[in-house]
């Protein structure tokens, strides 16, 4: 165990008995930095070549609330009781205090869901397949399926000819879409641009899957160019593409039809499978005018999107689409469930259908267009003022992730909770993210930066590598 | 679309207009089977060979709840609130009514975690791995860290010595215990005993893994005998082993020591990789006097236990622990997230960290053992009372999992919620299960089979397969 960190909660977990907070805690000291990190065991960083500059980790057991056995009285003296409440107290404020000063990831952050209090108290459980009951009795699947036929909708399947289900988060979404592709075509390689979201290399491994990876544009698409280069090295075996909605770190959007096309004309027709990994923009590209639209009128075979990000969820959620016609190929029965297993995971959580259901119902197709262009608006807007103020920026065109320079402290990112790669990071737009939030960041950045750079010894770093000279502002590039 | 059904609430979602609810409409609609069954499209029946019992499926689009377009006065006239609020007040009310009646499947429903509501605002996220923070602030890497503690002293593995993460169900905790020793054993066979979850063999088909099943006793355990024949056939390859800590339909507990020495005793010592799946009893076993120990000290590779289950949880959730050094092979840094990449998903429920936190440390050891007690006690009580009504019936011995005749209405099961398997049905007893509900159970079965069997043109089927002669009641093996 890692010495002592020397607050107060911190002693208290170490110690056998459990005695009330003392006075002089800091309820931000449960999330903000220790300064003591010890990365002794935990490994995975010798070798990996690149190096990090991230703070990579620090070990959680120096600040994490120990379970302690109950004392024999602790029902009658009360104790246990009041520990645990000012225990969830004071995390309740460091949490609405790091909901406040949150940029750097999609999540959606402004949402409530009050009314769906009351079903906390159950057990609800979709176990297995949405369109298909089991046995067990308390589900959500009248949710559920209300929820996979909105979007079926608007991707443009029938009702007859999809299949899909809500799943934990863009991963499952990614895992799922791409094993269903490996089924379609056992022998298919897959290929994704190396800007693709982690969890499709690690599908690539998991599904011992042979994966080429491809080219980017500076924008963060695919480079098609590339792309066909690769494809005709392997014109032998059919392709399982995946097509990014929105990259991870820099919102680019694949151009799908330029896929298609490269795909049909260089002799891959009927041997392809697309999945469209929407994790943020897959919800948001339906309402942006001039976006390639994402449709199953394409030939695509599954899309999937993340509910937490742009409409918001407690916990981590997600919605796969598929082709119905896909799924039989998955299937095998198992008759414990009275259901086939076409899904990743067995039980699911029957509570992320019924706050993605309640949150669909208020807002409907007409409240997330408005929400989305005032994502965009407000992207636009910290995109003029950063360029304004002289710092390299980029945003594309279909996006909401503004890109620009990585700043100089690490303290300030992780105030900011904002997502860094090498000297790039991003703030996304959510639909919490309001011009006051930005002003206030934007305010702090200022002022932090004339200190980094105000000796003139340091200067910001270029990132004409990874936004394009044009949207750099280092001395190099400065116009 | 399936012809409608013509209860009100399903009219009502085929309707463009939102209506308040009709007066008669019956909230146990929403739940129960709807007469029209339509397997069309839904296929994955056709030549599966088996003829199901269980029926299987109904489309569910004939019950789900539609998600309309708002009316552009509904914020005026605040009908599409009144509309929600009354659905979710009769969903409510279903979920009451289904979970009184539940026996069927290993989840405890008996939970409070009211105190807990407050955190239903925020969107709490512990993406990538526990030891290691994200920059995203919103987690509760604090409470699940000290969740996999708790658990790694049940199992007897050292702080510094362990990995672990709370998964999103036991399927999520078996795909990362047989994705690690894949890793360890890139060119391991898998081996599972016929009656292992579902689950494991999804995972053998997932990571493109050969699988060798092996035969079991009739109560369920694995079949050494035929496990070492199978492993001497496959002498030159590694192993990757599935124990199962309670089989999912029996209850059955493998012997995990004679697994063990059948490892060594055939050559395979240093060349295999054991992952125990606990799903239910990974909790329960600890407490049960003259079980064999499931415990790090012996060379097993990786436990997984549902939280859902015997903790009891509003949703699926599980606790995967393994050895540290096992995590190097399946790690590799992704930089997006300031962490390695060794979970199976990326975003992780922050919630389910927090209520396994509160339970825990409410009940203790001391607690769960009591509560395992009472469990077993009841289970006994079941099996008596249904021996003595002529009924046959099966109760492993370190097992709550009380196995019986199917009861031969379909209606009769669904009310219950029992999970059936060719002739056999099985309660669980759960913490929530007390004398009360289980004598209501069986009076209700009792005079439900009084009716069943009452012209003698029927007589309750054969389980002798399934349970051994002995503990069959059937014409031919009535005593």
């Amino acid at each position: 165990m890692v010495g002592s960190v020397g607050n107060g909660l911190m002693d208290l977990c170490d110690k056998g008995k459990v005695e009330p907070l003392p006075k002089d805690f800091d309820p931000t000291d449960i999330v903000e930095p220790v300064p003591a990190l010890d990365l002794e065991g935990v490994g995975g960083e010798e070798g990996s070549g690149k190096n990090t500059e991230i703070v990579l980790g620090r070990n959680v057991h120096t600040m994490c609330f120990t379970i302690k056995e109950p004392e024999v009285d602790d029902e009658v003296t009360g104790e246990r009781e009041a520990y645990m409440a000012s225990v969830l107290a004071r995390y309740r404020r460091s949490l609405v205090e790091r909901t406040k000063h949150h940029l750097g990831y999609p999540y959606n952050l402004d949402f409530d869901y009050g009314a769906l209090a009351q079903l906390q108290h159950f057990s609800i459980n979709n176990l297995g397949d949405p369109f298909i009951e089991s046995n067990y009795g308390v589900h959500s699947r009248q949710f559920e399926v209300g929820v996979l036929d909105w979007f079926a909708r608007l991707w443009e399947l029938e009702k007859n000819e999809y299949w899909g289900y809500i799943t934990n988060c863009g991963t499952e979404g990614n895992l799922h879409g791409i094993l269903v592709g490996r089924e379609v075509f056992p022998d298919g390689i897959l290929y994704a641009s190396k800007e693709s979201h982690y969890s499709v290399f690690k599908a690539a491994r998991m599904y011992r899957m042979e994966c080429v990876k491809v080219d980017t544009l500076i924008s963060g698409e695919i480079d098609c160019i590339d792309f066909k280069a690769k494809l005709l090295q392997n014109k032998e075996r059919p392709a399982v593409i995946n097509v990014n909605i929105g990259t991870t770190v820099k919102g680019a959007v694949d151009d799908l039809d330029m896929v298609i096309q490269t795909l049909e004309e260089n002799g891959f027709k009927g041997r392809f499978y697309i999945h469209c990994d929407g994790a943020l923009f897959g919800l948001m590209m339906p309402f942006v005018k001039r976006a390639p639209k994402v449709t199953f009128k394409k030939p695509i075979g599954s899309v999937s999107v993340s509910g937490h990000k742009f409409v918001g969820c407690p916990m981590p959620c997600g919605v796969q689409i598929t082709r119905l016609k896909h799924i039989n190929v998955l299937s095998s029965n198992v008759e414990y469930l009275a259901s086939r297993d076409a899904t990743i995971m067995g039980s699911r959580n029957g509570h992320a259908p019924i706050f993605l259901w309640y949150t669909l119902n208020r807002k409907g197709y007409r409240g997330f267009q408005k929400e989305v262009q005032k994502c965009l608006r407000n992207a636009h807007y910290l995109k003029d003022r950063l360029r304004e103020a002289g710092i390299g920026v980029m945003l594309n065109e279909l996006s909401s992730t503004v890109v620009f320079e990585r700043p100089k402290d690490e303290e300030f990112v992780r105030r900011w909770q904002l997502a860094c790669e090498g000297n790039i990071a991003h703030v996304v737009v959510m639909p919490n993210v309001n011009i006051d939030k930005l002003d206030s960041f934007l305010e702090e950045l200022f002022q932090k930066r004339s200190c980094w750079y105000q000796d003139g010894k340091m200067s910001p770093p270029c990132m004409a590598a990874d936004i394009g000279q044009e949207n750099c502002f280092c001395v190099l590039h400065k116009k």
